[in-house]
């Protein structure tokens, strides 16, 4: 259950359906998911989320499935729920075998465990760290 | 400051400093840093988390690099500063360029952004995500 | 699925009972929520908890609109989806609008953004900024 | 201590510089805060993070000084010591008097409370905040 | 819905299948819950877990009642439902009383709240909280 | 550095020291540690976090060393530096042992690398943990 309904295509405004359409284009399939519809009742922040998005996400220093594993990495820290699905969803669809999630979800334990234990004890950083 | 004070390898004891001087095998270094210093009040908390640590980060279906840039990832969102300062440093000594940490930064940034939309509009989870 | 049955009126303590007609008398409705009947199960901290909601959430130097936002923000950034819920809709009662809505939104995202950059980069505070 | 070098003027790039003319120009001061001059080290997420902040954070259907404070709440439930420290310091300059920082605080706190109270109980969503 | 089908008895290999069968020894039950299932995608990260919280939740110092409460603490403030649902029917089982029950969550929100009037204040740490 | 001066006792209020006295009493110590310092700004939400900390985290159905590692756990996972050192230096005067203090710190660290885990792969609730 939304806080907002979800904006269909019939419902779009011309705006809206512009940036629908690119997100088709650019992912190269006909689904438009909840959160671009939920975002939809604020065109100009679902312009500039999506543009920012589609320039982050793309190929660069980073290779995409990368990026789809860290964006999971930190939706999990966040505990959200949507984000976790959605990215982890990303990421198999850019070809994260089994193993790989496997491997994924125990860096995500092993670092949750060593935030808790350095925070616990207030650990100083050591020198050799600084820049 | 931290809550528990740092153990020397003078102070540690023979179980403790066993650890300590894998830690120096495996990563080549004659450098044990605090977070490790701390822990070794509780060496049976030592050993099983270092041993966790080098089974984890080691090689496998992922990169090493990735590991680190995903356990930086985790320590941002949990707002872990010595997490953060450790596996930054990490990363750049696996070879972490300034494109890549550009990029880090940058899908860190914007799954932070949409984990807030999603959560503020409690955007219910898509069909086509569900396993 | 709470970790606790909801206290209905009938199975409500008369010091229970008390608290939840307040609540009725000062919210001007007859529908007491289920957060309240959740926590009756400990009289004593729904009566500290409703006092202290009580004289935080009225009308002050800030807007009352003012604090359900804030209190919309807080949820978010803690990721507490009944919060997020309840106080949206209070946001709703008291007159926010649907642009205000998407501003809320959008300093939300902004702020998630910049806190994960910040974080990330451990961002030295300005003496500018000290009192 | 930051994971990067603050890029001062004389370091910055035209397309640097031009991102901190816009800061000075927009704020009305010569002072470039230190998170501007640690994101430089990637100009165009610079570019980016500076262009949106500058659309959410203007005149709207919310205040300015709303805006500020809604980003200090976010900033409190992440634990973002510099984003505290700058969205405190601008809410002060932008007229946040002590009774309304002291109301701040009291909601930030009740919010927290409460927060934490509804995660524990697991409160399900009452069916009336439903859209 | 998890991202994961749950591993039945049925496709459980023969390595998976031990872990399931000392949980059972241990906890003196047939049931296996979910979490279990779900890991048991990783053999190897199953039997890490499952062999690290056998150690670390049985009696020593501490009583497994208050191991326990501190688990749902935990959990509460990092929003996890699974774990707090899972915990509190622990601790349940172990003997937690309702008004000790009620305790633990007056206790969690106090700390929430003074956890963000303190972050919202930035307050400096007393000299003699040092070690 | 604090967003807000320490109130001194020469600086405070009659309703300010009224409220440090009680402090002062009930604590058996003439020290008021900074919290209460910057509380002072707002008498009545100094007044008020006073009256309920001294309500939930005195005797009752939890040991009152409990009620302070509990403190503990919340403070940790929601990175509360000054929370930490204050409520870890309260449970050592309540009379924690190294060996409690240990496994405090392993069921943190055991409960945030079972929070990961659980909300990475979005486990649902088994209906046995079902009220």
């Amino acid at each position: 259950m939304a806080t907002l309904p979800l904006i269909s295509d019939e419902e779009a405004s011309a705006e809206v359906l512009a940036v629908f359409d690119d997100i088709r284009a650019v992912r190269g399939t006909d689904y438009v998911n909840n959160f671009w519809r939920a975002l939809a009742h604020d065109p100009a922040l679902l312009a500039a989320t999506w543009g920012r998005l589609k320039d982050v996400m793309g190929p660069g220093a980073l290779d995409p499935l990368v990026k789809e594993m860290l964006y999971v990495a930190v939706s999990v820290a966040n505990g959200c729920e949507y984000c976790i699905h959605s990215h982890t969803a990303a990421a198999r669809a850019k070809g994260m075998t089994q193993a790989q999630y496997g491997e994924l979800l125990s860096v995500i334990g092993m670092a949750m465990q060593t935030n808790g234990l350095v925070t616990a004890m207030q650990v100083p950083v050591d020198e050799v760290f600084e820049v």
